[in-house]
């Protein structure tokens, strides 16, 4: 049974395995397994909290290396992107040349979340592209998020799955990570 | 000689070219040739947006590739973490078994950075963790940014370099760049 790595801030909500519980269900309803970042059962006692950070690092990077695709929730936390964890993992998988589906609970576009960063609008360089509010320029390619992300989940042959869910719910609703598996289910047909 | 890819938001800077002609004459002295994600040479004449998107993905893991290791600006980026692209590169370097190090031109903890986010102090959950204003955990591994991050910078043997810079010169000043490359020497002494 192929082995799914479930990428995701789901890690920091406050009932972690309840979502890793309900991810796992529905992988399992498409007949494969979900590997969730907290299965590594790791015995951090004695560690210093660097040191056990570590640790995770390096079991999480295991996860990765045992399991045959990623499915990430790239919903932006914290900020316009994605985790960046996440976001680290999603590059990691994709090197190792494994699948990498992801999904974002949002609607709109990352220039809409950089303008509401700064509370204004964006402006236009001289040179005609949109910049933040520190003059940095904000990408325009019609993406959901950086470049590298949604190139990712291009190259694995793979969409972007994007949905608006109520407020509160970015990080626990699953209807667009079962739109990940369904996608799985056909790459793997 | 060795090639340092130069990943970071460096390329949405007002003049990229400038950053990374300083990027690479600072590398040169260290004889080390410098990669800047700018440098793949693309047309992308005839492309949609999107598709433009796609085509500087696959071009940055090509040059990723083609590189020996990283240096990665991983200051943070509209948000308490580091550029949602840079954390994808750092993830995919480390998978392809290549040297990560990184600096953050930054002082101050990553809690504090998500509590100045949402303009008020972090709580603690019922268990005793540190939460943002979602109720969502706080990473509290003495880390600058995410384990992820920080773990691939270790696993590399190296250290995450931090400074404070003057405000304005977070995506600039190469003072931290400088100690990256100290490190890397000594990599490969």
């Amino acid at each position: 049974m192929r082995r799914i790595y479930l990428a995701g801030p789901d890690v920091f909500l406050p009932d972690p395995q309840a979502q890793a519980q309900a991810k796992k269900a529905l992988c399992a309803r498409y007949r494969f397994a979900g590997v969730f970042p907290l299965d590594g059962g790791l015995d951090l006692s004695g560690l210093s909290p660097f040191q056990a950070g570590l640790a995770i690092a390096r079991a999480n990077e295991e996860l990765m290396r045992s399991a045959d695709l990623m499915i990430a929730n790239a919903t932006p936390f914290r900020g316009p992107s994605l985790d960046a964890g996440t976001a680290y993992e999603m590059g990691f998988m994709r090197a190792l040349g494994k699948p990498v589906l992801a999904y974002a609970n949002v609607v709109g576009s990352y220039a809409e979340r950089v303008a509401a960063l700064s509370g204004q609008p964006l402006a236009r360089s001289p040179a005609g592209h949109l910049v933040d509010d520190r003059g940095m320029a904000v990408e325009a390619f019609d993406m959901a998020d950086n470049l590298m992300i949604v190139g990712a989940v291009e190259a694995s042959g793979a969409k972007l799955v994007l949905a608006g869910v109520p407020a509160g719910a970015e990080h626990t609703d699953l209807t667009a990570f079962e739109r990940c598996l369904e996608q799985v289910a056909q790459l793997f047909a």
